[in-house]
């Protein structure tokens, strides 16, 4: 096994108000559950346990991932860490989907079409038109994107768009010897550790992100995991977790 | 009246843990009490009724006025917007007093020391010993500043480690037309007013700042004040709040 150079955090947001009600998220920007803070909360004592403390934080610019973050750093005594956000960490972006509900849409276009779009690695659902009403068309937080504003994503796009940010932003850091926490989202984490495992675009379908549990990579100089998949903070959770969102979308 | 061309929103923390107790607080990084988590929901109720979004936040390092401003930014809608954090911003370093009750150490001290400490521009009361209970030698927050590290501070020099961050940092964010946000101190926000309003030495001793209430400043071309001594969001309850800071260390 490769020495471990760099260490990385990443988390995913607690559960939020659409993760409970079952209906497809991306760029909405919807608040935590009281379950979801409490998960940051968690989050933040398991960085605590483990002396496991960032030195920069990098989020997305939706709240359930900022206020993931600032919730589990306050509690890890580490809320005054320099703080970078950037849209090309946010979830992916869902298209028309957002705002239907899972279990509605699998009904209404069939188990073949609905995992197509869900874990499909280059299926984007149909785009979201700008006049709708959950669009983020004239969203100030995104006005430099200008017509760069994506209006649908798979998760082949969202990789595209994620890896300049890894490789511009979080890559310096780390190489500086930072220790970094990424908290942003199931879709932006999976395109992180599809890209840190070198995960096939087939494999990465099956992978599965829980939220609110800290997954630490040990990298090597040559920024390779040194172990496969990172290590939860904790595993019995994650493994529950991880069970759990395997059946999103079922009844 | 000059014309308005900037943009600068003050606002200091709720209230504190150490406020409430009226303990010296400096640079003890205690937490907000609920009523201070509620001012802070207040605020950002307050930006937002007057469409007073700010585009950029400047923070210190401690958790009170980090707390504030999330707060804050997110009842608006803006806890997407970068932030920057500097120490230059904490509040004044209250040296050997921090940790100690104000009306005890009136009684010990006497009135007069007493007002020159917590008032005089130029009386910085004793330093701390770096093996002090509430020091902040060791702390990594502050490891970049070596021996720079304050053990005392009186609001002169508040002032001389403000400004340049102010010069440095604010100044080309109001310049690049954004509207900014100072989520900071008494003393540090005293110190900033004392320099936008041009407030003597003598003078600034009898201003206080209450917690919570965003004070806006709108700027002309030379960084004046148009309305000196700005406008607070919230007049009334600034004008208690003011009197009840200025009772603070009476019986």
């Amino acid at each position: 096994m490769s020495e471990a150079a760099y260490t990385l955090i990443l988390l995913r947001h607690g559960e939020s108000r659409w993760n409970e009600k079952n209906l497809f998220t991306g760029w909405v920007d919807v608040d935590l559950t009281p379950t979801g803070h409490e998960e940051a909360r968690r989050a933040g004592e398991l960085l605590l346990e483990e002396d496991l403390l960032p030195d920069v934080l990098h989020t997305s610019l939706l709240r359930r991932a900022i206020t993931t973050a600032n919730t589990a750093l306050d509690v890890a005594d580490r809320h005054w860490i320099p703080v970078h956000r950037h849209w090309r960490l946010n979830e992916r972006h869902y298209g028309a989907l957002q705002g239907l509900d899972k279990a509605q849409t699998r009904e209404k276009y069939g188990e073949e079409q609905f995992m197509a779009w869900r874990r499909g690695f280059d299926t984007p659902p149909p785009p979201i038109e700008d006049d709708a009403e959950y669009s983020q068309a004239g969203d100030p937080r995104y006005a430099d994107l200008g017509e760069d504003l994506p209006r649908t994503e798979c998760l082949k796009d969202v990789v595209a768009r994620m890896l300049p940010y890894w490789d511009d932003a979080i890559v310096p850091d780390l190489r500086s010897g930072r220790t970094v926490l990424v908290a942003a989202h199931g879709n932006s984490l999976r395109a992180l550790v599809k890209h840190l495992d070198g995960i096939s675009d087939e494999d990465i379908a099956g992978l599965n992100i829980p939220t609110g549990i800290p997954l630490l990579y040990e990298l090597d100089a040559d920024l390779a995991p040194t172990t496969p998949g990172g290590r939860y903070l904790d595993p019995a959770a994650a493994a529950d977790a991880i069970q759990a969102v395997a059946d999103q979308g079922k009844k």
